[in-house]
């Protein structure tokens, strides 16, 4: 029964019961990158998967091969629960609530994303039962809910148990590899008392301190070790609701840290209660109104879409407003997905997006990359290379990959970085935070590449047996998103080693340096198929054999769990954006013509098997003029947690596919590019969407652009600002406004695709 | 204190105790192919590993992986030991036999390889102790000890305890992933009595039946589930010795056979028992009469080497003569590395000397792999392959290889076994063969090849994305070895169809098929560089960088213990003769001067990290002319195993090495070839060495051939014989001998290897 309700533009509905609890439960996770709460029920039944997650607690766990190899990660890090905070259990007439059972006339949650909050409503016997949960902005460590029992028509007695409760029964993993190893009973009691209970993880040794406190009629408080349980039993009289504060607040660090935990997690509850339920509302929604005076996008003529890039930046505010010092992960706080890794999604795909909208946590996020460099300098020499190698996916900042040739292979992770860096330097002008950070990771990023890069007899610079976005190939030499992210991150490293020469010095950059980053980035080479004239994912793919599309059935999707990665390596077939993305990323290597060949060419082999594709091919499809193309893969990307359905959102959230929804509209219509550092802007929108609007920050000023088809508005706020719009320079006094006509656009049909694996025709939909 | 002795022609001798248990153990190893016993001592201790093999007889064991992908194997076959009937242990006068403790004046072990058996004499405090060991090559699941208790001066106490022990305890496994995963107590008892034990391995549902027999003075005979004790006590008087004489024979079945294995292990025992011990040491002796008349290699001027070819072709006969219906292990049966897995080795290394020297076990291999087909065809169907993937490792046929870069995409090994299927149809004229299974695992590997092969714009065919036998490259294009292995099956494939064009339909050969398998065969890439005019291992290698081998510490080797794939995968550098062992096994594709420029171009890259390496380059060097160089390659195998030292054995002996001492002899100095079934020789000898004779089987004849540095003697017996003598055609009458002038070879220094990875001198070592 039930569903996602129609699109609203500042809420998402769900109307009766969840069909699939899971995703549910994804869908309606709140977290403020510090903590994260699964959108579970209020009661204990029934659920999807518990999660009650605090960023960068996790556990350890071996990491065994069939066959082992040099410098193969032997642990792995995984995200346990916290203690679940969220739990109250509410008897009625002595019989349990549960939805499953009884009669239940109205259940209906509301995620409010000006407000902050997820807000329940159910009508069940004899009882009205509404709750509001928080999980604070402003108050990192603190969560909190008000549950209030109504009675309808007649007295009831009434029972809470509200529960704080460590190691709860997790269910058993899926059958896949990328969901999470679960760990059971991960925490080993330290203290407990009425009020707060010490646990640590048994290797990771990590302690967490979680206090909890109720703010009702009077109860009873019971403690044992994994459990603090505040009970009230009373009976509810019609007109006069039961109200349960409860607030929740919660303090971890590593074992040998001196920290008071416990004493940190009851005074941050105690200020919580102190503020009151109402305030922390009230602070929440200035928080988000600060927000998304500078992050929203209207998009008039899709309300679904308009509904979904609130919700994406929502959820990507959620993953990274309060996660530092720890790392954003793929998943946000959402889920236990990818055992709660981070990976390069953080860095090329929520970064950039953070960067404009909120951009005091990328600094923090790319600091957080800084702190890890002793671990990545480590790896580095261990792998023989030289200057950081980052992890492809970790927690705490060791390698966790267990399949190497799609994990510490895909070296790119570490131009990637470099550009987030290079992108947040230029757009925040933040010099404090390169001086301090960001100079470091690019030069120790730039020796990877130097030592890397080997010089052929014809003085061609080449980056073998790398991987590159896409999975489906691996171990192939130059790979051309990752030699063009090199060639970024190699001249970025050089230019603010000129920029900041005492810092420069201070870690060591000869005067040598950074004229052979220079010389090695401007040879390296860039595949290209002359009889094609097409550039190439890397050197020798177009010469590969194609993939026989016409043979391959729906259910032979994703195809990395129906064929063996030596069927895919060694054809033309692209699990996710590769060339495409760095067209994107680095647009300013192509000319308009050879963007619109190459773009062709590889949508003609692309089944986006991956979700951090689409949004890619949105910006592309926008760029080469392909407008309704664009308008399917922004769709698609916008749809795919909120109503793809299914379990795919099951383990968490997409956040970088979150994150793409604004990639698509913002830098797709919008035509946003941030080439070395200079803003830039091709606005252009397909003629059945009326306009475009959105805002982002660029140093001190904010940008308002309005986009309609034929016209773009830039207006700019606090501090003038000088951008390019079609190449051309604008310069605007802040305060100020200018509307220039946009070139037409040719609508063309999309280029042919892949049998089958076509977007959906959002036009379609719409017209439906 | 303890050694191999000085070289003698036909015996291994120890003198004093092992310092290398394990090492020991494997080298003297006796086996049939279907049972085997390592070297162990007679007494339970001390010893390195125990070591009681029946031919597949292995359990299942799951595999593993921190990020498993589609159609990775999910388990794997390990060898386990099978109830040791070795143990003999004495007490004399209530002390235990040991020899780490009391008087020990002398112990001495003789591998002896013309009677077969393994020998040990003893003194220690007042007895000698003698023991005589067999494995039976004409009673397949028959082994037999002698062992003698001889009173030196006085009258002593005597008790012996001979037991038939399942489920002993094992030593932890060696921290090296090449090494078995040791299963504790891997067998369960199904019945037992006193002369005969049942069990069953848990997983894998095999039966073993394992009876013993003592022929002595009366004892006691005692049984329980896992062990049968015959006990005797008696005193023993100066000149009259104790002799036990103990029979043990196997029988072994899956589980839902109706075979009364205990009465099959029964029957065997008391036929031997029958027989008489001395009737056992004589059928022994003649079989090996037989063996090393169309088998042996003598060699003037190397002592060693002429021992170590004795010992490897012994070796290889113990681990191929009665393995069929089973497969032939990477290490016999003489220890359980490699899990007790087949490689590619059996059909690259060991199957040519085989059928060469006792070409019926071949014929026994080729069918085990002819059985194998349904296993390899389901797996081609699980790769989305075509025809047959037959596994990189296995036991009973099945994939059991955990790291698919270096496993499943080492196709060639499907190329291995049908060169080994041409060579062996074309040496033994065995139609039969062909028709009941050659001709069948012929078509179905050239199905692959014509599936797996891709025609570029060009015309050109390219096999993508596969694995050469150099594991420090993986997952490259048109690796030359693989090619070039394709191209011959492809063509033998259409050969024999045509030859057997009945069959061919029977196997549904349309008649397109060989036209498109030739038509592959003729257009398959052969990469060069034209630059460097040299092939390449691969296209592009030779593009590569350049390990820094100045740089390369000794203690760096092996690389892939020190160095990530990442960085071997990227680089010219070589484990092991890729395409050297190309232009052995497909010499007839390279002119002399290409082989020139590819062995010296190749050889200062190779590094030897692998032991099938040196025979390929022993064979090589010769053929170029290299014959120093030869003759230390040829050293290098031949020590490999009797004298390196160390542990590099202890879990079993090198086979394929073993074979490789052959190869380096006969291919090397002999210069055998047999390109498209057509047997030539081309011998050329360095003037050191006075004299290289050899002798082989080809159809009905034997062919005995004497090489000096200046004259080649070929003498035929049986039949008559044609070969090629340096590329003119030799006919010679049966009885007759021809005796011919070889070409000055003029002698050169050997060309640049990789710093410090050279191969010793061995001119030097002889000098000394």
């Amino acid at each position: 029964m039930g569903e996602i309700g129609p699109a609203e533009p500042w809420v998402v509905r769900e109307i009766g019961l969840p069909d699939e609890l899971r995703q549910a439960e994804s869908v309606f996770a709140l977290a403020n990158g510090h903590v994260g709460l699964r959108g579970n029920l209020d009661e204990p039944e029934p659920f999807g998967m518990p999660g009650t997650y605090l960023n960068s607690l996790y556990e350890h766990r071996d990491l065994t091969y069939p066959e082992a190899g040099y410098a193969f990660p032997e642990r792995t890090e995984t995200i346990i629960d916290a203690p679940n905070g969220k739990l109250v259990t509410l008897t009625v007439d002595d019989e349990p609530f549960d939805v499953r059972t009884g009669d239940l006339r109205r259940h209906e949650r509301c995620l409010d994303l000006r407000a902050g909050t997820l807000h329940r409503e159910v009508e069940w016997g004899p009882v009205r039962i509404t709750s509001t949960r928080l999980v604070s902005f402003p108050h990192p460590s603190v969560a909190a809910i008000r549950y209030e029992v109504e009675a309808l028509d007649r007295p009831v007695r009434i029972r809470l148990d509200s529960d704080l409760l460590a190691n709860e029964e997790q269910p058993e993993p899926r059958d896949d590899p990328r969901a999470s190893a679960v760990l059971h009973a991960p925490l080993r009691s330290l203290s407990h008392s009425d009020d707060v209970l010490v646990h640590r993880t048994r290797r990771s040794g990590i302690t967490v301190a979680s206090s909890v406190a109720h703010v009702s009629e009077p109860g009873e408080v019971s403690a044992e070790e994994d459990r603090i349980r505040f009970t009230l039993t009373t009976v509810v009289h019609p007109g006069t609701p039961l109200r349960l504060d409860k607030f929740v607040a919660y303090a971890w660090g590593t074992g040998d840290s001196d920290d008071d935990l416990a004493g940190t997690a009851v005074r941050d509850r105690d200020e919580a209660v102190r503020a009151g339920f109402e305030t922390l509302l009230d602070e929440q929604r200035d928080y988000l109104d600060d927000f998304w005076d500078s992050a929203d996008v209207e998009l008039d003529g899709d309300p679904e879409v308009q509904q979904a890039v609130r919700f994406g930046l929502f959820h990507v505010l959620q993953a990274g407003a309060q996660a530092g010092p720890h790392p954003i992960a793929a998943k946000g706080l959402t889920g236990n997905g990818y055992d709660g890794h981070m990976l390069w999604d953080t860095e090329s795909y929520v970064l950039p997006v953070l960067t404009y909208t909120h951009p005091a946590c990328v600094g923090l996020a790319l600091r957080w990359r800084h702190a890890a460099l002793p671990a990545a300098r480590e790896r580095a020499a261990e792998l023989r290379l030289a200057g950081a190698t980052y992890p492809w996916r970790t927690i705490s900042g060791a390698e966790c990959s267990g399949y190497w040739p799609a994990g510490t292979a895909a070296l790119h992770v570490n131009a990637d970085i470099a550009d987030a860096v290079l992108r947040y330097a230029a757009a925040a002008g933040d010099d404090t935070f390169v001086r301090e950070a960001g100079l470091e990771i690019l030069v120790e990023t730039a020796r990877l590449w130097c030592r890397l890069a080997h010089e052929d007899d014809a003085g061609v610079f080449h980056l073998d047996g790398v991987t590159g976005p896409d999975e489906y190939t691996a171990l192939v030499d130059d790979n051309i998103y990752t030699n063009l992210m090199a060639q970024r991150n190699l001249r970025g490293a050089a230019q603010y080693c000129e920029l900041f020469p005492e810092r420069a010095r201070d870690l060591g950059v000869s005067a040598d340096e950074p004229r052979a980053w220079q010389e090695t980035a401007d040879n390296l080479a860039l595949p290209y198929d002359n009889r094609r004239e097409v550039h190439e994912q890397h050197a020798g793919f177009a010469r590969l054999q194609e993939w026989d599309f016409a043979s391959t059935k729906d259910d032979d999707y994703p195809l990395m769990l129906h064929y063996p990665y030596l069927d895919l390596y060694r054809r033309q077939v692209v699990k996710q954006a590769d060339l495409v993305l760095a067209m994107v990323l680095r647009g300013d290597a192509f000319t308009p013509a050879e963007k619109t060949r190459a773009f062709e060419y590889y949508e003609a082999r692309t089944v986006r098997d991956s979700s951090l594709s689409a949004p890619a091919q949105a910006v592309l499809a926008a760029e080469t003029g392909y407008l309704e193309l664009a308008h399917d893969y922004l769709a698609e990307a916008a749809l795919l947690d909120l109503r793809a359905g299914g379990e795919a959102s099951g383990d968490g959230l997409h956040i970088a596919a979150c994150a793409g929804v604004w990639m698509a509209l913002v830098q797709g219509f919008g035509g946003l590019r941030d080439h070395d550092g200079q803003l830039s802007f091709a606005p252009r929108l397909p003629s059945h969407l009326p306009r475009l609007k959105f805002s982002l920050r660029w140093r001190y000023s904010r940008l308002h652009v309005t986009v309609t088809p034929t016209t773009v508005t830039y207006a700019v706020t606090d501090e003038d600002l000088s951008f390019h719009h079609y190449g051309e320079p604008v310069d605007l006094k802040a305060g100020t406004t200018v509307t220039l006509d946009l070139p037409p656009v040719e609508e063309k049909a999309a280029p042919p695709a892949p049998a089958g694996r076509a977007p959906a025709r959002r036009r379609d939909a719409l017209d439906r």
